[in-house]
């Protein structure tokens, strides 16, 4: 289902209180992260993987060298879900070192 | 060293013949890729970034779920080199049953 308002208060809103924000035209949201190199930047992306690969929700994403931008939507809702809040906060658990 | 006139035609016309494209105002090329899954579109992605790692030389890519779109240039010489030829034909040694 997708986030009702109550929702985008309590779980959306953190996530861009921290570094994530909304995708203009979209009701999807993003994330520019910057890696040491493309060691670090690939190593996140794997774990990354693993996890989205055992929730069935995969990101959108863009890599080069030390740089990943990412952005997530549920397309099954055509907009922002939980899966999506539930993937931000585990790449937000993982991304380290990166900046944002 | 940028690839010259002759090396276009003897190592880039392969390429391009085989479902690379130049990249519209760069001189760079283009791949999109369609696997299976996303199992095997971040399996090949694994691999590309091993010999990527390797070859000290990246691509630039974007994926989601089951779509790989790739783009090969050279930053140290504006532009295609060997190194692009290279890495091109390693991606499509172990693109396996991708559609293109």
């Amino acid at each position: 289902m997708a986030l009702n308002e109550e929702q985008r208060k309590e779980l959306l809103q953190p996530l861009l209180n921290n570094g994530w924000s909304m995708v203009e035209g979209r009701d999807a949201i993003k994330k520019e992260l910057k890696f040491k190199d493309f060691n670090e930047a690939f190593g996140f992306m794997t774990r990354v993987a693993l996890k989205a690969e055992t929730m069935d929700h995969h990101p959108e994403w863009f890599n080069v060298y030390n740089k990943v931008d990412i952005t997530l939507a549920s397309h099954f809702v055509n907009g922002l879900s939980e899966r999506d809040v539930k993937l931000a906060k585990f790449i937000d658990s993982v991304s380290g070192e990166a900046k944002s």
